[in-house]
């Protein structure tokens, strides 16, 4: 007797020809069978006549608490956005972070992501919410050399925030260092946490060349790009998402193909930020593992992984109609991410961690027989009925089980609208 | 006592500041009143506690019936794409049409569109599924010149339809005449076309400059732009819908404004097939009215206008983070394009035809102080609860009363399949 078996939709492995009325068995957290036909019985049975059954997406950068500040500074620019975003979030609370990572991890759970990489303040809050939620993280602290702390200090606690929670939420959580970037962390800082995540088995979170801004101080501070200077100190490798990756030469490429770095697109908050369009489709070609991520709420604007996947498409094609097929965004929302984020899920198969999404395609917009071109194109999160996280159900046809959405939605709206007034009087 | 309130939610009315919990008044097709409070007692009342209320979205460049072959040339750039997409067009008869025509009108319904703009084939087709399923729409037969009939016989056929369906669905259908292109057409048959139109007092829906081939092709066989030769034939105006507009001059903008040309932005048509990105915000900065389309689905991908707004904000923004405000995206979509099919909706305000959508924004991601970019970037169709056309209730919590969602589906996936076993056979 299996926990849950999923039946009569058609299933999108990500690792393989999709499977008409297929079936996917599911027991103690982990896939225990895909295909066509099982006499296997189970706990509870989901109809999905009519969907498509796909491994849940994987949101692989985030500042999920900056889902507060969504519109806060909006159409401005890099500098002028940072700038104002700066001001606003020295007012944050761990009682706001909380507000933020709940109204967050409700928009990802009801638009089908599973797991997400996050990095930013009072990570704690965070933690405990994707405790509670039970959804999957990879979460690490974001680290500005001389902000608050000394670096010692920093590190020290960066170092408990890593060893306490990794594990932590029957594996749902595991941890990270995640240095801001090569441009705020000096090279002796970024040196210790490559040694600290050494130690730890840890993986790193880095934003890497998102402006030309950082480029030239790069340039000037060192003589060489983040990339070259993270090369330097050893500090490139398969446990590393570098997320941007903008303002890259041709070597730097070949350093992120060759050292297995996992690049983290996020083409909405680039694009609203204009900060630039990194050469992903190049990237791909040459074999790079690029996943896919929405940035924070306050740059990208939303979490649904679906309109970052059709951002994503369609601004690479503005260069060439060809870039982008739909099947290979799929796959930067699914298996790629997970491969940046370390987790064994990202495509449906006996083994997997069962991290399972169900579609409604029973909807005009997916009428078509190219299922991968309609879904990049037409879907968006609140076509996602279901949501399985480690087996168990976090949303069942739309009802979200976990956390109370009215709830999570009212105390987001309050914490917005007091945040705000705080910086209106004082920003 | 009125037929329609709906109270309780934001108003956007388009035309001034959103109302917060607002009242619009509905008689006899009309908006009788929008405001705050109001006595006025009415057969139905509509609670949008948590929603947007506010005009239903006109798509202003579409192929309906394509809907069929949404997906089918998928990555392809233009000139490959139309090869493809015209050998199956050979085989659409009047039932295809028919089955896409329903197919797609059931996306835009469920997707807060109100108003469209359409040219295709067989289409009185397409006029009887508007009739019957309560949509607005302003439609025009598709003209290639010298395409199955004689140039005589094409004209007096299209006239026939022009003067047939002109007013007809209760004033819901407006006719247009829809010269394919300028390229496609004689300068002598685009003259004839433009005195039937102003005889008639129709519209005329043109493609302008959607590629380059296009613009050299115009040069070599006039020595100038299409624009310059509409220009020449005194055939550019305020009852002229130039979809596209990409390869424009400084001199071709100016005679676009000076002469109150209605320009239809398509941006994930554009950039699908590579055909370019136009000069939208320069031209919305001079005064020029530019309305938004999907065009056909299998360039565009969807007929969600949520998703063109998106589309047309991050595209533009590549070039420029403070290009296209949300604001300014959302008139495209509504102020913009009524004005462009000349029908008097588009705006919240008594007189006005009511053509009003409500929209769910007790959703996590529009839980922010700034609903214009909240929308821009965080909806989908999905997100449209109710859709009322005329007055009448086209669908209401996400139940389309007009149409048979079920069987359109069905009669729509199997037009597909036959269509593309047809084509396999023989395309």
């Amino acid at each position: 007797m299996a926990d849950l078996v999923i039946k009569g939709g058609i299933v999108l492995t990500m690792s393989g020809e999709p499977i008409k009325n297929g079936v996917v068995v599911v027991d103690n957290g982990l896939i225990t069978f895909v295909g066509r036909d099982t006499k296997v019985k189970a706990d509870k049975i989901i109809d999905a006549k009519g969907c498509a059954i796909m491994p849940g997406l994987v949101n692989a950068h985030t500042h999920l608490p900056m889902t507060l500040l969504r519109g806060y500074a909006d159409g401005l620019p890099y500098r002028e956005w940072t700038e104002k975003i700066r001001k606003a979030e020295m007012k944050l609370t761990p009682e706001y972070i909380k507000a933020g990572a709940r109204l967050g991890i409700l928009e990802m759970i009801k638009s089908g992501t599973t797991s997400f990489a996050d990095m930013y303040i009072h990570m704690d809050e965070v933690a405990k919410v994707v405790e509670k939620t039970g959804i999957r993280a990879a979460l690490g602290y974001g680290m500005i050399e001389g902000l608050n702390e000394d670096s010692e200090t920093k590190l020290k606690n960066r170092e408990k925030f890593v060893k306490n929670w990794n594990g932590a939420a029957n594996g749902r959580i595991t941890t990270m260092y995640a240095p801001h970037s090569a441009a705020s962390c000096s090279k002796e800082f970024l040196i210790k946490v490559k040694e600290l995540a050494k130690k730890d088995g840890a993986r790193i979170h880095i934003h890497v060349l998102e402006t030309e801004d950082e480029l030239e101080l790069m340039k000037k501070r060192y003589g060489m790009c983040s990339i070259n200077l993270l090369n330097n100190i050893d500090m490139v490798g398969s446990n590393v998402l570098a997320a941007h990756c903008i303002w890259l030469s041709d070597d730097d490429i070949e350093i992120l193909k060759n050292k297995e770095v996992n690049v983290v697109h996020c083409p909405t908050s680039n694009t609203a930020l204009g900060a630039g369009l990194a050469r992903v489709p190049e990237m791909l070609e040459i074999g790079i593992n690029v996943a896919l991520g929405t940035d924070g709420a306050a740059s990208g604007g939303s979490l649904d992984m679906w309109k970052e996947m059709r951002a994503a498409m369609l601004l690479h094609k503005l260069k060439n109609p060809r870039a982008m097929p739909a099947q290979k965004v799929l796959e930067m929302a699914t298996v790629n991410g997970a491969r940046a984020l370390g987790i064994n899920t990202g495509v449906l198969k006996a083994g997997c961690l069962a991290d399972i999404i169900i579609v409604d395609l029973r909807k005009p917009q997916f009428i078509s027989s190219n299922i991968p071109a309609a879904l990049v194109n037409g879907a968006s999160g609140c076509d996602v009925r279901t949501v399985i996280v480690d087996g168990k159900v976090l949303m069942e046809d739309h009802f979200v089980t976990v956390i109370n959405e009215t709830n999570v939605i009212d105390e987001g709206m309050d914490a917005i609208l007091r945040l705000e007034s705080e910086c209106n009087q004082s920003c």
